[in-house]
């Protein structure tokens, strides 16, 4: 990754348009009126991808500096997918107050903050606070993006199926930020059947084991989830949500219900192997790009951002998410089979469905504030 | 300016590549030796450019927003003049300690850091505090890249009027992150008589209206410099060296020695207009384009880093400044005359004269990680 100028600096007049004393003038341009600082500069098509190492991929907490090939490879799909300028921003804290402040402070220098691999549950505070000091997107995709992408792939395996989303039986395995943003996505977009399983089973107010986020989860569930482990929960379930890192066994997976929809998507440890999953369910999606039906949040992020920055939107809405989503899950049409759910990341017409769905929402919500 | 990819992301195999599953790999080998972070991220070729919007170029405190198009700027043409990734950081505090802490923080992702428009007395404690904490490069360009190129002026100019700059008496206008700067690279270099004035005249430890800073300048120049109105300072003096951003009387350059050296390098208004000046000085320079000997710190940041990067350079030390300032005196050659002291800008040769000459530096000094 490099960074390209967009002029060229050949001659004595481009060096004194390009900077001193040329510049001067866009400085006090801006400075006169803040707003034409996104016409002027390149923030307004900038993105931070903000980590702190503590939970990158599979491999936990491994620190800043291993960190960044996965966020220089993050900034690298934002520019092919959303055309999106992202700069991989790896902190040496894993303090929140220290992540929030200095997130606060580089915010001048960007247009939007994409959240990556911070560990759960520090990252919900991390967003949250974010979310109120800034009036840019800030957006955790691994949650949020694996939120948007998994409710894509929900709608359309349940339109395959005949099924309305309200009347589904869902059992999310994992509590992590994936775990969490899913269950809100889908609470969002009208399942109200959902139980949430860690690894000592269904979260539910009764255990005395919960930190803040899980008993918030407890209390969401409560209607619906009953005490028990995850086979007990996946009796008579239509679908498994599996973002855990965890393994399913195959009797609990065979007492789901007829046309189950199994979506095994940690990586790249499926939490069912699909062969065995197909055994038991008509559609089966999971997080690897060498079997049908990939879980990719490359379909969101690249397009939620594109189509917020284009707007300037102020932040990233519950309504945006869930039009992403179904604009994602509606490239499918006529193509829908078991084996296509979801489109491939490399479909093109994706990040522009997903950034007009964004644009749309963001104007209807009042926090666009950018004709576009 | 804009992002580019190294990598083309085209199907599915590249996308395993540059992101899940492969670069769990990458990050992998650098959790297990950091060292090889270097050669497979993009961290070593590049360079926060960081501000806090305090002093920008002519304008004063306009704050992070408004700074931008300078930063971006210098961003073009780090990467122009010297192969360097550079990444616009425009701070919102003005704090010392936040700065100082939000920058030690954000170094995981860079190689190098380059300070820049810091208010003065600030820049200083923040550059002392920065180079203590981290151990990349770290320069501040106002202070240091304007001394280089101030230095290698007068290299030159000294060789052109056949003088030591041991003998030279020098009078430097203002006492800022440049004045400061240059007072200490001409001391590193030999000069020994120097006079530094501000509004309120020559600095010296009878005034007791001076600040931390101008009250080490007073100590410095005790030795030397007297009492008095800047005409006072300037009369019999070789050298006049304007980074103030006022004005100097007629009258004043008029009692300079023979075959004096007026370098008014204020923008967009030298102290002295050089029509005036070279009524009285053999050598004239200032640092606008539209007049012979343009003194600009292009010479100097990107040969800087890209030497500093090239060999993992810990720090930017006083040699490496010297070193490059000679360097680029070296190239002016047989050329040298009164309207040649100082190579053009787009002197292709500069850079890499420069960054050579910080190499060598670095590795004679034990300050290369990894040799070249």
């Amino acid at each position: 990754m490099s960074i390209a100028a967009s002029v060229p600096i050949r001659d004595a007049h481009d060096l004194s348009l390009a900077y001193t004393p040329g510049v001067a003038r866009v400085c006090e341009a801006i400075a006169t009126d803040p707003e034409v600082a996104h016409d002027y500069t390149w923030v307004s098509n900038t993105v931070a991808v903000v980590t702190d190492g503590t939970a990158v991929l599979g491999l936990g907490d491994i620190g800043p500096a291993a960190s960044m090939p996965v966020m220089e490879g993050k900034a690298i799909l934002f520019k092919q997918f959303g055309g999106v300028d992202a700069i991989p921003i790896a902190l040496d804290t894993t303090d929140v107050d220290e992540i929030v402040e200095t997130v606060v402070r580089l915010a001048p220098s960007f247009g939007g903050i994409n959240l990556e691999d911070i560990s759960s549950p520090r990252c919900f505070e991390i967003e949250r606070r974010l979310v109120e000091r800034l009036d840019i997107p800030v957006f955790h995709d691994d949650q949020h993006g694996t939120a948007v992408v998994t409710l894509a792939a929900l709608i359309n395996s349940a339109r395959l199926t005949d099924r309305d989303l309200q009347d589904l039986k869902v059992v999310i395995s994992g509590a992590g930020a994936a775990g969490v943003a899913i269950m809100k996505i889908l609470q969002s977009a009208g399942v109200r059947k959902i139980a949430v399983v860690d690894r000592a089973g269904v979260i539910h107010p009764g255990r005395d084991d919960l930190n803040d986020v899980k008993r918030w989860l407890a209390d969401q569930t409560a209607g619906w989830a009953r005490p028990g482990s995850i086979a007990d929960a996946l009796d008579e379930a239509d679908v498994f949500i599996g973002v855990s890192g965890g393994t399913v066994p195959e009797e609990a997976v065979a007492r789901m219900a007829p046309e189950a929809i199994v979506f095994a998507m940690a990586n790249p440890h499926p939490e069912v192997h699909p062969d065995v999953a197909h055994q038991y369910a008509r559609v089966v999606a999971t997080g690897r790009s060498d079997f049908p039906n990939q879980i990719n949040n490359v379909l969101v992020f690249p397009g939620i951002f594109r189509g917020a920055l284009d707007v300037r939107a102020t932040r990233i809405s519950e309504d945006m998410k869930i039009a992403a989503a179904t604009a994602i899950a509606d490239l499918v049409g006529d193509d829908l089979s078991e084996t296509y759910v979801i489109p491939s990341p490399f479909d093109s017409r994706v990040a522009t469905a997903v950034s007009r769905a964004v644009t749309d929402s963001a104007r209807r919500e009042g926090l666009a504030r950018r004709p576009y």
